[in-house]
Order: C-alpha cells, then sequence, then structure tokens
C-alpha cells in the first residue's frame, strides 16, 4: 500500500467548500474523481481540515492510499493537467505510513484578507472583505498579541460547533500591509475551532473601529462567551495558509 | 450642460472587454444601462482608452455629459449598489466642459502581473500570468530601461492596429515583486499603441529566459518590425493602472 501526499491550492468562490456533498461542487469530490479517473480504482482523501464555502486555500494538505503504482512526478503533472483552473496541485510525494494529513498536524495558518474602503472593489470581490475606511489597523495590531499563548478559545467558537475542548495555542498572529491596498490578519496556531479565525477578525474590526480595547481581547478570551466577541466576518478574506507536521 | 468623470476599476474576466458591442457584456455596455437608468435619459460614456476581453482596469477614467441635475456623491452611492460586483466606482466628480476622458489624457499607466512556476496556479488564474520558473528577472529589469524615452514602437504593435503614428514616450518601465509569488512590470507613457504593453512583456519574458538580451530591446525598437519582439502575451495579467490629465 502506498501514501502519498498531496499539496494544493484552491479558490473557493465556486465552491460548496471542501468536503464532499450530493450534488455540490466540492474541493474534495473534484479532487477524489479525477484521482479516481486517474488511478482507476475508487480514491477517497483526508485532507488536514475542511474549509467553508467561498474560504481559499494557498496550501491544503491531504493524503490517500493506492495499491496502485504511482509516480508522483507523473501524478503531479496529470493532475495539474487537468483540474479546473480553480484547483492547482504543488506537491505529490510518498509519505510515511504514519502519516495522517488530519491528524499529524503541527502547526496551521490562516491569513484574513482586508482592505479600508467606503465602497466595495472590484478587485477584491471573493478576494478580501471591505472594512470601513474609519478602522485603525494599529489598535488591532495591538489586540493580536492578546491572542497569543495557550488559552480557552470558547468565546470565539460558532455556537453549534458541538467541540467540548476549547483550548488552542496560537504560536503568532499579526496585521501587516500585503501591498498598497491590503491588510493581512496572519495567525498560527496548534489548531482552530470552527469559524474561530473569522470570529476573532470580526472582533479585531470591533478594536479598529473603537468599539473595543485592544485589551478588551484578553476579558473576552476569560469570559468563555461567544456573545462578548465580533460578529462572524465572511468566508471570502479567508485563505488556509499552510499547514506543518 | 454638465460633464461628469467617472473613475472606476472592473475584473475583466466576464466582459467581452471594454467597448459596447451588440450581445455581449461589455464594461461600457454595463455602465451606460446603469447610468441611463439612475439618470432617466440616454448616457453614453467616453473613457481614456479601450481595453480587451479579459483585460482589468484599477482606475479607468471616462465622462459622460448630462443636463439633468446630478448629485456626484449620490450618483457615487447609486451606482456601488446596483453595479455588478466585477465593477466599482471610485470617483464621481464635475469636470471642466474642455476635459474630455480620451484626449485630455497626459499619462498612462500600465500594470502586467506574473509569477514564476512550472504549475498555473488556482490563485492567480485570470488575474496574473504564468511564466516558467527558470526565468531571471535581472535581465528583464535590465532590458525595462532601454524602453524608456521618444521612441517608435512599431516592433511592438499589433500588426492589425490600422495606426500610422508609432512614436510614444515612456516615462517609467520597472519590474519589481508585489509580494512573495507576484511580480509587476509597470510602464507609463503618454500613450500605448494596441497590445502594445503585450507584445513588450511577452519580449521581457524572452530576455529573462535568455533567448535575448537586455539590449537587443533597443535594436529590436530601431528595426521597426514586429517580427523581431516576443509574442503578445494573455490578457489575463494585464490591469489599466491610472490615468493622469
Amino acid at each position: 500500500m502506498n501514501k502519498i501526499l498531496l499539496e494544493f491550492e484552491y479558490v473557493g468562490t465556486n465552491f460548496a467548500g471542501f468536503q464532499v456533498q450530493p450534488n455540490k461542487r466540492t474541493v474534495q469530490g473534484v479532487m477524489e474523481e479525477l484521482l479516481s479517473e486517474l488511478l482507476r480504482e475508487p480514491v477517497k482523501i483526508y485532507a488536514s481540515g475542511r474549509t467553508d464555502a467561498g474560504v481559499h486555500s494557498l496550501g491544503q494538505v491531504a493524503h490517500f492510499e493506492t495499491e496502485k503504482n504511482v509516480t508522483c512526478g507523473q501524478l503531479l503533472n496529470n493532475l495539474n493537467k487537468q483540474l479546473p483552473p480553480d484547483i492547482s496541485v504543488k506537491r505529490v510525494e510518498f509519505t510515511d505510513p504514519n502519516f495522517d494529513a488530519r491528524f499529524s498536524t503541527k502547526v496551521k495558518t490562516y491569513v484574513y484578507k482586508f482592505y479600508l474602503s467606503r465602497y466595495p472593489r472590484a478587485i477584491y470581490n471573493g478576494r478580501a472583505l471591505r472594512v470601513n475606511d474609519n478602522v485603525k489597523i494599529e489598535p488591532m495590531q495591538d489586540a493580536c498579541k492578546f491572542l497569543v499563548g495557550e488559552h480557552n478559545f470558547e468565546s470565539f467558537v460558532a455556537r453549534k460547533s458541538g467541540k467540548t475542548n476549547f483550548v488552542r495555542t496560537i504560536y503568532s498572529a499579526e496585521i501587516y500591509r500585503e501591498n498598497e491596498d491590503l491588510f493581512c490578519f496572519k495567525i498560527s496556531g496548534n489548531g482552530f475551532l470552527y469559524n474561530m479565525v473569522r470570529i476573532i477578525m470580526g472582533t479585531l474590526i470591533e478594536v479598529g473601529a473603537g468599539r473595543k480595547q485592544p485589551e478588551d481581547i484578553k476579558s473576552i478570551i476569560q469570559a468563555q462567551n461567544r456573545a462578548l466577541a465580533g460578529k462572524t466576518v465572511t468566508p471570502e478574506g479567508l485563505y488556509m495558509h499552510s499547514v506543518k507536521y
């Protein structure tokens, strides 16, 4: 049995999310269909995590198993030749039998892109969140440091998540300028709860708008109460950036 | 009679170019239709220049005339509320009766975005050109300086352009890194011939690939022969950046 690792990128706009759903176009569905065709056997992939509809990925990692002989370079070529233009593969390689794309993750990194403008901008439609231009970046940057460390993030999880362990460790969190227009909120941790990055981003915007203070992040974390955090921002600005094993 | 200036941005991917064409979705068509509806009279706009199908703009400028009373701030709001998400308006203001968005241009700037990769990348699909990763940026940067100045650019014009005056002045031409992945070729001049930026870009790629030397740009310009320049690269990486009056 061969275990194979795939690293790939996708634009989430025209997918109903990562996970297979009947009669919907999903990243997993498109990928499994093509792999099954290329390997002439049913292939099921296991990814580092799911992404919601509209969420992008710059470095999703998944594994699959096959009895077939696979030449990684050839598979990489064939996938990139036949995949639709909104998915592309960066890496195909044999991996250890103990490797599991979901359970072996050590560090996951997300980026949330936004721009400050009074009006939506065509060029960032589906790619970044518009934030009102009265929002200040510096207090948001100050707020980031209160996220770092091991904390119970129950205040920053979608109510319907079904999880019971809300403790996660955040290794880094920062906001920087990507170009003339775009800001990125980049956050790395050992794992993330459902909607956690989007709720944190919504809370940072509250800080930038002056409705919350940077230090409030501390008390919001301590309260373990979703009602105290900001709203869940839209998926379009969210990019699963990378996974480390 | 009021003369009004519009500055707007669009993603060219789902347009059959700027100029109105029967039964096709064009930027001019969408804009004129909405303006005519909002002002309740037929409106015709005159832009700084056309863009081809797939070409984007970050700062297209156009003017139109109307007998109606227009409140610029309100028109800006209404346009942005009702335009499709791939067009957005940045500026609406009254302008001088002598102003002409096409004929008053002083400086036009284009950007061509590209990335170096062995495989197409989903995230840049329709937004930037893939260039083979054996291409070197430094010789392309060296080549740029031979573009600056007043030259006859007949070597860099689509054969079917129909123009007879090929002399244009280039004020600046440079290649810089926009982020981790993307490079931008940015060029400003008093005007550009049909396909000129895309042919120059195709020629710079020849230089980057080592098939031409940076100094060859000089002799290609002197030859006034389209056959000596590189191929016309695809529209997807091209952005009309801005116009100065």
